[in-house]
């Protein structure tokens, strides 16, 4: 099928990052996704990992009035995560640190998307909603196309000063770059990669936005699209 | 404010129920709502607990072509598990068991529902999808309305023969039974429930559908509404 890649590209290993205060929503929807679409894989495995920064079980940020806990059982830490082909990268509270803070998350983005210790590059990363400004602050956005949660644009979007930040758009692929917008955009937008990767036949057992400049928080937040700054 | 609770009445305690393969997105969408509104509550706290069968870790349901963990760590089991104003089940593949399969989770709802063993009846059962398939076969949804996931219509109803089944219905609330229809339906459901508890002013920080007649999935369906058998 002309649209789907070649078998041997095709992702067998995925990773999803998660950290303290994730966004929950963030997470499970891409998770979603693949989850209920890989009933109808053909010839494709998929195998995830879950990733914390030291194999801690994570809880996701919540509202100051909400008490209990959420918890999320690792398999893998930074420093033993298989090879990866993709990594999800959601968005939340707990990607409002410093650099330093974030600093191990950071390397391993990176190291993982650009091919270091022995691993090979990843065949894409995909973020959720402010999950960008992890990848903004990697170097990874560098001269791409992104986009981000709507209401945290202005946070975002000074941390990714060589990246075209695009304001109407649920999610943005750039090549193998894809930034979804505030949090449900998420679903839609795995549901495009997996239409990439697996044939559209495939995404279109869910029923989802196809349009990726379907997006109405972009207007209702006063968001414009924000250019790279020149090298002058 | 004439438009929510009571203090005295407002839920304090909330439940949520998970069992293997349970759907990832039918939890997480209401929780998702729960975490981030619960930072505009006034005067009020939520204390979740997560329950699981026998307080092992489950894992949602997943494709065939799925492998890997994605596990959820509880904090009670069926037994231990606290008082509770709220009890939130999710659907999914877990639901579809014999009754004797699911009869400790069945037994919990209808002990919880109607008060036993000690505790206060529920102020509120809230399923989302396929969990109101769990309701029924408990006894909860006799002589009431309820919806559930379009694309298990023909499956769930039977299930519920005293029950009004209503098919255009992203949500249906009949006292405190409040059911929800596929997945991403649980999160305007929930967003609705929050209004209807802590006031509308806190709900409207979300953005949602507000219409519970809002359901493109019945006409895709063919799904009409199935009324309770009538005792003759």
């Amino acid at each position: 099928m002309a649209d789907k890649q070649d078998d041997k590209d095709v992702p067998q290993s995925y990773g999803l990052l998660l950290f303290p205060q994730f966004e929950v929503l963030d997470a499970a929807g891409p998770i979603e996704v693949l989850n209920v679409l890989s009933n109808y894989f053909v010839d494709s495995k998929i195998n995830l990992s879950v990733i914390t920064p030291n194999k801690d079980l994570v809880s996701p940020g919540v509202g100051q009035n909400f008490l209990g806990n959420q918890l999320y059982k690792p398999t893998h830490s930074l420093d033993d995560a298989p090879p990866l082909d993709v990594l999800i990268i959601p968005g939340g509270r707990g990607t409002t640190g410093t650099n330093e803070e974030l600093r191990h998350l950071l390397d391993f983005i990176r190291d993982r998307f650009n091919g270091a210790s022995g691993h090979a590059p990843l065949k894409y990363v995909f973020s959720i909603c402010t999950g960008s400004d992890l990848l903004a602050r990697a170097g990874v956005l560098d001269d791409r196309r992104a986009t981000t949660n709507k209401r945290a644009w202005t946070r975002v979007t000074p941390d990714g000063p060589k990246t075209h930040w695009v304001a109407n758009a649920r999610w943005v692929e750039s090549g193998r770059v894809w930034t979804t917008s505030g949090v449900t955009a998420g679903i839609d937008g795995m549901a495009a990669l997996v239409g990439k990767i697996y044939g559209e036949e495939v995404a279109q057992k869910h029923v989802r936005v196809t349009d990726p400049s379907n997006d109405p928080f972009a207007e209702q937040n006063g968001c414009k699209d924000v250019l790279p700054l020149r090298n002058t």
